[in-house]
């Protein structure tokens, strides 16, 4: 019973070997396939739950369940931690993804789900945006300038043709530094402009919001003009009363949830009315056709993570682990010559009692 | 962030060490010394959740959290697959735990959960029965004879001065074998028969019921004339509609559920009204005079598992591994020396296209 565990440095490995842009382009391409061929009676997607809380931090660590036909079982454990990068020197979001034969309980793979998580939550804002933006959008706003505003800015720069990048953080270096950070991938004649919040809204073709907001604190900009065919997507979704946009922009565009079960929780759905939801991403990759007469309203794309996302990015990492030969294999059940056995792993002679303890209770 | 895998062959390194025997007792001292101090405020346990299926064969894989103060956070993942020994000569009950600092969202540990959640129902019912059996119980009855009936027989014999073991399987051969699976700890004086299921219910002092009888088939045996002191660990329950005790056994007995909120789910409880259902054995454990008055009369303990048992048992397991100086420390998760760069774990020149793909959907 063999666990393929893909570490950092194995992930390190993947990117060296298979570049960036070419592990994000085919991350875009597979959601978009999944979710093409996405039938909730054969996939089982929970929505995520886990732990909570307020002391001593904002916090949560929660699970994100999916299993698949053929019996496989994806199971994201999540941390959102704002507190990370200041206290830690660590990302706000760190996550492990542990892959199971869900017809014996086998676990056969883990991966780090950090890397990960950045990936697919901006291939899938990318999947959106080619769905409803406008295709000649040259203009992208990153509001909240964190980790994952790189990741969506890469993401959102492989399918439009950016012309330039405005941004805003509440910590303006933050919001400075992003062209730096992004330069790994980006074209040098790609422009950055740190601007003013109001700027920012009038001006982009697409916004992304990723923020920390606190509970109850958002939106975290006010509606106002905007270009007619603003697309948003809104992928700081992560607790019941966060919430990033503005209600006012909410109504008057098509919103869009990746999962209505759980944007209803925790998403801009949550204030909501289902009468004001539009369709879902995936009814949308299924029938484009829906959202045909859209294209050149507003549009927001209430993103809170699928874990249909996790399964197929997992998937992908691994297909390149074994194609590149990283990872590391290891026996981590105990299992016996007798499955009736729970002991027969061990040698013959560790029975007995080689402390002098008692239960004593 | 370094993780911490203890693999099988750890697991088979800690128990040639340190002894079954020795490593049972302290479980048993642990898991009745976390429920006395178990205080519902400060740690957080769910009940557990996740897939269940009849296609191709019946199964389940679960997640057990709990979160205990500290910030730790010990997730099991937990498959339940009655065809595993047939099909893949595998336990049933196949299991990993993963340990995370909950503040941080960081994965700490990474331990097998087959060995370990094998000893730790069996402890639990040691602890049950110390507070429930006849403190003179000698004959203990296993109804099931599968790999958990090995560790049951190896708790309660580490808590009482059994004479004899009754064993009964719907598989006569694998209730002839019990003796040979656990001679690894038993006293050579141990007798061992096995019996027809009337004699075995109506002789024991202590009853176990680890069986996959089916959702809806059962009881496992039918009730009669017991000994007046019977006490019975019933440990099979996983599933809604599955049950292995009689109701009239269960409606002239105190029935004491590990965790209400589980075991009107899936436990014995589930067909019990509340008014029929006694303390809890946290609350028993807590104040043992609950039930002082109980030791004489029919007693059941509704074990469906509780994850604080598994968080128990994983320190147990960890701190072992330290002393031992087993276990792999790796690195899991991909992080930067720049938080808010989420491809900083990579080598500078890993972005470009390297691949000639490109999204196209």
């Amino acid at each position: 019973m063999r666990t393929t565990l893909i570490t950092a440095s194995d992930v390190r490995a993947i990117v060296d070997r298979v570049g960036l842009d070419a592990i994000m382009d085919e991350n875009i391409r597979r959601i978009h396939e999944a979710f093409r061929d996405y039938d909730p009676s054969r996939v089982q997607v929970s929505v995520r739950d886990g732990f909570r809380y307020t002391y001593p931090h904002v916090g949560l660590l929660e699970m994100m369940p999916v299993r698949v036909p053929g019996g496989a079982a994806t199971i994201k454990i999540v941390g959102y931690h704002p507190a990370n990068p200041k206290l830690r020197d660590l990302p706000t979001i760190l996550a492990t993804v542990a892959v199971f034969e869900a017809e014996s309980g086998h676990l056969a793979g883990l991966i780090d789900g950090t890397f990960l998580t950045a990936l697919r939550t901006a291939a899938t804002s990318a999947v959106a945006s080619t769905h409803l933006a406008s295709p000649r959008s040259e203009t992208l706003g990153l509001i909240g300038c964190g980790g994952q505003s790189v990741a969506q800015l890469h993401a959102i720069s492989r399918v439009f043709d950016l012309k330039r990048v405005l941004t805003y953080d509440l910590v303006p270096e933050r919001a400075a530094s992003v062209a730096a950070r992004a330069s790994r991938f980006c074209s040098p004649s790609l422009e950055f402009r740190s601007v003013p919040l109001p700027e920012l809204v009038a001006t982009a073709d697409i916004i992304c919001t990723q923020t920390s907001v606190g509970v109850g604190e958002g939106p975290v900009f006010e509606d106002g003009v905007t270009q007619p065919h603003l697309h948003v997507n809104a992928v700081g979704a992560d607790l019941p009363n966060k919430f990033e946009i503005p209600l006012a922009l909410l109504k008057r565009s098509l919103v869009v949830p990746d999962f209505p079960a759980q944007t209803a929780l925790e998403g801009e759905c949550q204030r909501l009315d289902p009468a004001d939801i539009g369709p879902s991403l995936i009814e949308i990759v299924q029938n484009p056709e829906l959202v045909a007469a859209d294209r050149d309203r507003t549009t927001v794309f209430d993103s809170t993570g699928f874990a249909l996302e996790d399964h197929v990015t997992a998937a992908q990492l691994f297909e390149y682990a074994r194609e590149a030969g990283v990872g590391t294999t290891i026996e981590m059940e105990c299992t016996s010559p007798d499955p009736f056995d729970p002991y027969g792993f061990v040698g013959r002679g560790a029975g007995g009692s080689k402390r002098t303890t008692s239960p004593n209770i």
